[in-house]
């Protein structure tokens, strides 16, 4: 498979920790119900479902954000649970009630019923890839993602959305065996998952561990990151043009835990609102100090192109900031670059940075905000490389 | 007013740091729906409000846990929003649908009409506060509370609960300036209403910052942390009997503002499960060093028996743990237990242990798993002690 060479590789340089002009900036959930234009597609659509496994449709929308803000990458339009749908257990969207799935994940004879799904049968999602970087023509880079082993995990227990985790979490300490298992079926899946998106196109990939933030501490680091880190050990590292595909992690939740998470196999770390992005960078650039020092050490330094563990931060603006007037944004999102602080030189060893926000933008942004913080996002951020 | 002398202070003595024999539990919405006899007396009383407004029905169920377990504590029952009911605006609960205000605090002219309500109007509370103090006898001490400012100002900007904080939030982005004002009115109406349940018989006090861990770093220390410090400023001592009242602070989803947070005029910070014990430990005991570190060289050394600092942790156990068997409710307490690590010895200045849950007990946990929790807490932790 081959596709037009890529204009804008700003996103991809500064998931690598390379030098960048300025701050590339996107948005998680950027093609969604703030966009008039999204809603009327929807509406043709039929339903979200509709929308999210016809081919065209996922294009049309993946793309729409893109045609109103210079945004440095686009993200594949799907939902985060594909794969359980996929593995059998009845995935539907009811009217204003989120998902919901007609199986629930609850006792042995569930688990013991759980494998790895044929991938054919997510074959509309890896189309779509290919669909939307055919479309994009080079402009951006194309970001694929998957929900976590951990956060698929409560919504199959759960059934839906939850906000007490009460199952899942009397399954983690009632039953850590199965517990173990839906696990390890879930990593292998996403991992799978992950790579035929990347042959299907994708340059990025990100899996987001929604729910991770949601665990106590000690059961985090068992029951969401160990099979994080599984899912990360098995991708492909380069994509159908032979590039480096950077892999972003994002724990809601997880900023307390970030220390452990430079251990990942990833290249991007996204943190939400609450952590510091200052202290964040900190403590990245330190691990990243002392991994130098211990490969120095033993003669095995890791090759600079490629990295094998964080090297960038993806955040952390609060989505509800959109709702100020259009200098508040401004001035709140100036505020984050600061606590970033300024990039490291060219050349030198550094953490990268890509702006977002630090949870999906809320369906009731006026969109006219979202240009007021993307292009304070640029031009603030080129001016502090000068 | 005189009350009976106090039979256990193992709770009063964790929280200002002293040693004792065992670690001292209570659980948070220890008066609960999970105790069939708080069903009943609710039923007796018509509504939560009829409960909550009713000082022999508060009484009741405040006592009604420490007749099925040994508690260290017994805590007020009374609701979180009575502050701004007394405020004037018209607190009602819709069954099954949670607290809803009449009126909503959005703008200048609502801001505008704020004001420290009149405490005669909250005499209710206190009345109930003398109640159970007298029915406790001296058993155990009893914790008043309040919601701390921002938590306040989010039910009154959102009119009820949220899952976004969006209207409270925009407030915070777009009018700084009113939300820094109501955030005035609640602190001082807090501190005034805590003091009140001090006079009333209250031996210790808290302040549940529920909602403070969904702002942003920077809004958390502008916007809930330093409100906090506001109340605290204003708190008396000691109580009517003239032992010293320690004060807890509890912030959910406040870990990473630990460090902040050991700068708070309070004896005890609390924490929920995501955040290890043994660290949270380290911090305090640091934060806790410099200061007498500083202290003695400006001879100016605090005076051991009333600190103004946190010396105490509690928590932190994740309630849905109740869910599993009683063996592994038990294995998970000795897991806190041991995450917090061996008491320091007797005479040393050391950081306490207050066993808690990290949230607000379940309606839905099994009763009799509680006994097993606070009897493991309680035989663990003497045997942590030999």
């Amino acid at each position: 498979m081959s596709f037009a060479p890529l204009h804008n590789d700003t996103f991809l340089r500064a998931c690598l920790g390379q030098a960048t002009d300025y701050t590339p900036v996107w948005l998680m959930r950027q093609a969604g119900r703030y966009l008039p234009e999204y809603c009327a597609t929807r509406a043709r659509a039929g339903s979200f479902m509709g929308l999210a496994t016809n081919v065209d449709f996922a294009t049309e929308v993946t793309l729409q954000p893109l045609e109103r803000y210079p945004l440095d990458a686009a993200i594949l339009f799907s939902d985060i649970l594909t794969v359980p749908d996929a593995m059998g257990l009845g995935l539907s969207f009811q009217q204003g009630e989120g998902p919901k799935f007609e199986q629930v994940v609850r006792d042995e004879a569930a688990v013991a019923g759980l494998a790895v799904p044929d991938m054919a049968k997510l074959r509309y999602v890896f189309d779509a890839v290919t669909s939307i970087r055919r479309a994009l023509g080079g402009r951006v880079p194309l970001i694929g993602f998957s929900g976590s082993p951990w956060t698929l995990a409560c919504y199959m227990v759960e059934g839906g959305s939850s906000s007490d985790y009460r199952h899942v979490k009397t399954l983690l300490y009632a039953r850590p065996d199965l517990m173990h298992r839906v696990l390890a079926v879930n990593a292998d899946a996403v991992a799978a998952y992950l790579n035929a998106q990347i042959d299907a196109g994708a340059q990025a990939v990100m899996v987001f561990d929604s729910w991770g933030g949601v665990l106590a501490d000690g059961a985090f680091q068992d029951f969401s990151l160990a099979y994080t880190a599984r899912v990360l050990a098995q991708l492909k590292r380069t994509g159908t043009d032979g590039q480096v595909v950077p892999r972003i992690v994002f724990t809601k939740g997880g900023g307390l835990w970030l220390g452990e998470m430079t251990g990942l196999a990833c290249d991007v770390l996204g943190l939400d609102w609450t952590m510091s992005l200052g202290r964040a960078r900190a403590i990245v650039s330190e691990a990243a100090c002392a991994r130098h020092a211990r490969a120095d050490g033993s003669k095995h330094a890791e090759n600079p192109v490629t990295p094998v563990h964080p090297v960038a931060l993806q955040g952390n603006l609060d989505p509800n900031v959109l709702f100020a007037p259009p200098e508040a944004v401004r001035a709140q999102a100036r505020a984050v670059l600061d606590s970033f602080g300024a990039p490291d030189p060219a050349g030198q060893t550094g953490v990268g940075h890509v702006f977002n926000l630090g949870h999906g933008i809320s369906q009731f942004t006026p969109p006219e905000h979202v240009a007021h913080l993307v292009d304070e996002v640029h031009s603030y951020s080129a001016r502090q490389r000068r």
